[in-house]
């Protein structure tokens, strides 16, 4: 039986400013690395190996991934980043903190863009401090202005279906380190979530989530936190 | 101008411990660490950005590569693991300390296999202490029972040509993080080094050798430390 392994990066430096990152790269807090290195020990401790990963092009996700890896004595598995696993951009409110947020566009907007499917912020603004555009690491790619949650699945769930779920039929391990929101694109897919439901769901940092995959490429049952497997 | 980085890992336990390690898996000292960061600070500031990145599948080397990765902001670019890089297997000598090797074996003879193009020590013994065969990491891979400097060098080159030197035809920048006899192999190959005075090599830890590649993908000129650029 193949198995998917979930996990969102430990705690960053932005998660705990309270600022909206998306894209804009940003570190693991201490605790994110202890994270990190807590979830590698737990799938040691359940015996739960990967074999293939898949992470973003971020230092947050790529760093977690590592540190996991190391701690299951792991880090020589093949891995692969891609942009599509990048967590959702945030468009123009990249660098805001909550609360300026809520200062410039008011608390009911921000509420909207935090929790509604399909509504994205602001576009970024062209050359400004947090615009990605010109980044070497994204060179070829199409660097979105601004995403709704709706606009991030649409880029997450072609490369999952093209790129990861062939490894799980061939009896692949597979551990993807992520974030909030590509994440959520991925649950609310296995899982058969509403579109509503789905911009509620929390997903926690450092915790992993484990599919478990039938013959067929579905999941065989509901997904569980492998620290209660 | 296509750019060739190659970095030996940083120094490791067994490099402190004066044990033969080969394919054994020891993890970096904190020297080692320094090392290996030290390595990417140097890349940053010589504005030498590697592109994609080579290792083996051993963890002193890829924990090199990402410690030296993440000091030049290079985390994302993409990184192929492979065995044809790992150290030279040293066989039955694998786990002794060079005085207990010339306690078992003599002075003379440990000279011979230390500095020897083509003498393999003794095969390991199967299912020793440090046999790997049965390791998953290897799994359908053909682990050798001993290497000579020789044998090592006939399954780096053709993953050389195979996989890596294409890169270079493509103008990418790439960074090669393996071992003492696996980079050995590449500067005999590149530099033209003859059998009887590659032995005598030394390939020092943590300091990046740079080669640059005209169009014929040969190098343009020898050799440098990239300390001295």
């Amino acid at each position: 039986m193949s198995k998917l392994i979930l996990v969102r990066h430990g705690q960053s430096e932005w998660n705990l400013a309270n600022r909206f990152t998306g894209w804009w790269d940003v570190d693991l807090t201490d605790q994110g690395v202890a994270e990190a290195r807590a979830a590698g020990q737990l799938l040691r401790e359940k015996r739960l190996m990967p074999t293939v990963a898949y992470t973003s092009l971020q230092t947050r996700a790529i760093k977690t991934l590592h540190l996991a890896l190391e701690a299951c004595d792991r880090l020589w598995i093949p891995e692969t980043k891609d942009w599509r696993l990048n967590e959702r951009h945030y468009g123009g409110l990249t660098g805001l903190d909550k609360q300026q947020t809520r200062e410039k566009h008011g608390e009911e907007q921000v509420h909207i863009w935090r929790r509604s499917f399909d509504v994205p912020p602001p576009d970024i603004e062209e050359g400004s401090e947090f615009d990605l555009s010109g980044d070497p690491r994204y060179a070829g790619i199409p660097v979105p202005r601004t995403e709704s949650l709706k606009l991030t699945i649409e880029r997450v769930l072609p490369y999952w279906e093209s790129d990861i779920l062939p490894r799980l039929s061939s009896g692949e391990t597979v551990i993807i380190s992520a974030h909030g929101n590509s994440l959520r694109a991925l649950v609310k897919h296995l899982s058969g979530i509403s579109d509503e439901e789905i911009t509620g769901l929390e997903i926690p940092t450092g915790q992993p989530i484990v599919y478990e995959f039938g013959d067929n490429l579905r999941p065989a049952k509901e997904r569980y936190y492998l620290k209660d497997a």
